[in-house]
């Protein structure tokens, strides 16, 4: 959590952090900011001291909104600094944050930079502020960065910002269902009113208009993929495929608030009409484990106990799994779940050994099952929060249902 | 022009370009990939040389689709370079690129780097190549970067991209002016059929969702201000504000292709029911400067020609100008124009003297006044394109007027 970041950056050996860009889409920044339209600003957090934001005066009310200590970015002149320096851009950008850093009283120590920029400017102007201020240490921390480390576990606005995106979520997916179930099928797909056959393309359309009605994104799409494409995890699903009975939906959807802010990650598998019996074990596979899971999942415990725990059951019951063969194309392939916040996979990950479920994490558990060759696939993914008190919250409800019931024309 | 690289390259002295991060959203990879799925990806390209994309194998078949010549980028195994050196990811990610370097034979010279990427990735990862390959010389171009350079003019492609989304951007305005027109006022503000007024909130969403219809995105939202709001170029409109009879609306509208392509910028000024005398007056003056200046604007001019002229012709009409004082607040107060493509401000900018309109450049043409303390603005502004002939085309044709009839209910 922010009222970690002390502890993290001392155990770092970090004196101070340095985010940089636009608030939107960038989460290092929106980490700090929220939702506010600030096209480029600089954040200074110093180890014990509250972070100041360094923005232009055009977007002063923007950063007032933020609740953060804000300077005025212009009192930096770049049009001087230009001068100064012969009209060099990347000297000018080290100049200015020389003088930031001077005026903030930081004149050395370790200082690890964030932010989504042009890979020519951090590069150059990082490095010409290193030759500047040579006793500051400019970090670029690829390993647990400290800010990863303290977004790792939310504290209670992030949660109930999670929880908003959650209902939207369920929202959104129950007008999916009602959408689908307001066709009726003939010779075994879904036709509109003209007779034509509804298509995957125009679902996710719908989904999309109806993310957008709710005021929230869906930068990264959905996955909505029947049939072969279901039982391959990373198939976005074809815009052309016709919406076939007894065939199983992956519908994976993950949206994100506006702006940039925080994600929901949901899987439901749908199967239209009737489940074959192929289908029908799939599901009850999957389900099983899925329900298993919800139970085990405790605080504190290893994250990567439940993807253990993951590949033995679904193990007994005959599935390949990647414990087995991480090459595997068949049977459980991926992991059992991720961390989700700003990013939408983010720390902790169930692959690492010490990744534990601490307080404050919020979590995807999402088993499946991929047979592309069988023309099917399965997976399941709610997604839950630790609570201080140990307790586990599913954070947005919607029945599993495998079946959704289809009248014929 | 993208066929103009190995030239910009040879005066820059640059032997290679290196471009990382992810197609979408990301203008410098775009530019090479066009809108595919690739989540990361590097691209690399030698002087005299066709560009190389090095591309995850999940991502083989949206690579395929860009049409460059592709390569693996899993065959340079991080899990093994990982081990080697002791799980350093900044060191493994050097190594990754020293040996994807060598590969393709670039072993000395100047390579740039372009990309929208993390900051710390940037820094310390290009910093340990640099390391590794004293031989290359890694720059972070700022100052007319070598792509944007490219990028400034644009081939057949291109415009037609452009073309496209300038004849979506008429559609949502043409629905925009329409939906407005479908209320009546009473008591002289539009309301709707429940009798409550029409909010600018409720117009904005509308136009989010049209675009969004039409298939494209609207990642910076649109402006559309009205009275006071209108009088500051930078505001975007108060949702909560109603739509009042006889008051200025900016409507500035920049849409986007999808997974981040090129823009449109395209802006209306509109009054409804009436028009009082004062805002007709303001109208008259921005319009007789918009037709002059898209009669005057010739091929290989100096973009700033229209900037002087612009703030020569408002003078004589008794308007202040950022000429006279760059500080004003009042009449005209921000650049005639600008360059548009990948990013929605690209070049050729009217500001530095030496900028032409060279055969190939997008620009817009958006000459405004503003009054907030009178509670009112007016921007008109419209794209077009110089052909290799030199002739202009203006390449959205949408109507100019400024009164939208409304009946009283």
């Amino acid at each position: 959590m922010k009222q970690d970041l002390d502890t993290l950056m001392k155990q770092a050996g970090l004196d101070a952090l340095l985010v940089s860009g636009s608030a939107a889409h960038n989460p290092a920044m929106f980490y700090f900011t929220g939702n506010v339209h600030i096209g480029f600003g600089d954040l200074i957090k110093q180890r014990g001291q509250e972070p100041v934001l360094f923005c232009n005066p055009m977007e002063r009310e923007e950063a007032a909104r933020t609740g953060l200590k804000t300077k005025n970015i212009a009192e930096y002149k770049i049009p001087d600094l230009l001068k100064q320096t012969g009209g060099d851009p990347v000297q000018a950008m080290a100049l200015r944050y020389q003088q930031m850093f001077i005026d903030m009283g930081l004149t050395a120590g370790r200082v690890s930079i964030y932010g989504l920029l042009d890979a020519a400017q951090s590069f150059a102007v990082f490095n010409a502020l290193q030759a500047l201020m040579p006793e500051i240490e400019i970090v670029g921390e690829m390993k647990n960065p400290v800010l990863s480390l303290a977004r790792e576990t939310k504290d209670p606005d992030e949660l109930e910002h999670t929880r908003k995106m959650g209902a939207v979520t369920v929202e959104v997916v129950s007008k999916t269902a009602e959408f689908l179930q307001s066709h009726k099928s003939k010779n075994g797909v879904l036709v509109k009113a003209d007779g034509q056959p509804l298509t995957i393309g125009e679902v996710k359309r719908k989904i999309n208009l109806w993310a957008i009605e709710s005021g929230v994104e869906n930068p990264h799409g959905v996955i909505f993929a029947i049939g072969r494409d279901a039982g391959i995890p990373h198939s976005t699903g074809n815009p052309d495929d016709v919406l076939a009975l007894g065939k199983t939906i992956v519908f994976d959807i993950f949206l994100q608030e506006p702006g940039g802010g925080y994600h929901f990650d949901f899987t439901r598998t749908w199967c239209l009409g009737y489940a074959p019996e192929k289908v029908q074990q799939l599901y009850d596979d999957v389900r099983a484990v899925f329900d298993q899971l919800m139970q085990e999942t405790e605080a504190n415990m290893h994250f990567k106990i439940l993807q253990d725990r993951t590949c033995e059951l679904f193990e007994k019951h005959g599935h390949k799994t990647i414990r087995q063969d991480p090459l595997t194309q068949e049977g459980y392939v991926h992991s059992i779940g991720h961390g989700i916040g700003l990013d939408i996979h983010e720390l902790p990950f169930s692959r690492p050994p010490e990744a534990v479920l601490r307080p404050g994490v919020i979590v995807t558990i999402e088993p499946g099952l991929y047979y592309p060759d069988q023309g099917m696939g399965c997976r399941l993914e709610d997604t839950v929060c630790v609570h201080p008190d140990g307790s586990i919250e599913l954070i947005a409800e919607y029945p599993l249902d495998l079946v959704l019931p289809i009248e014929e024309a």
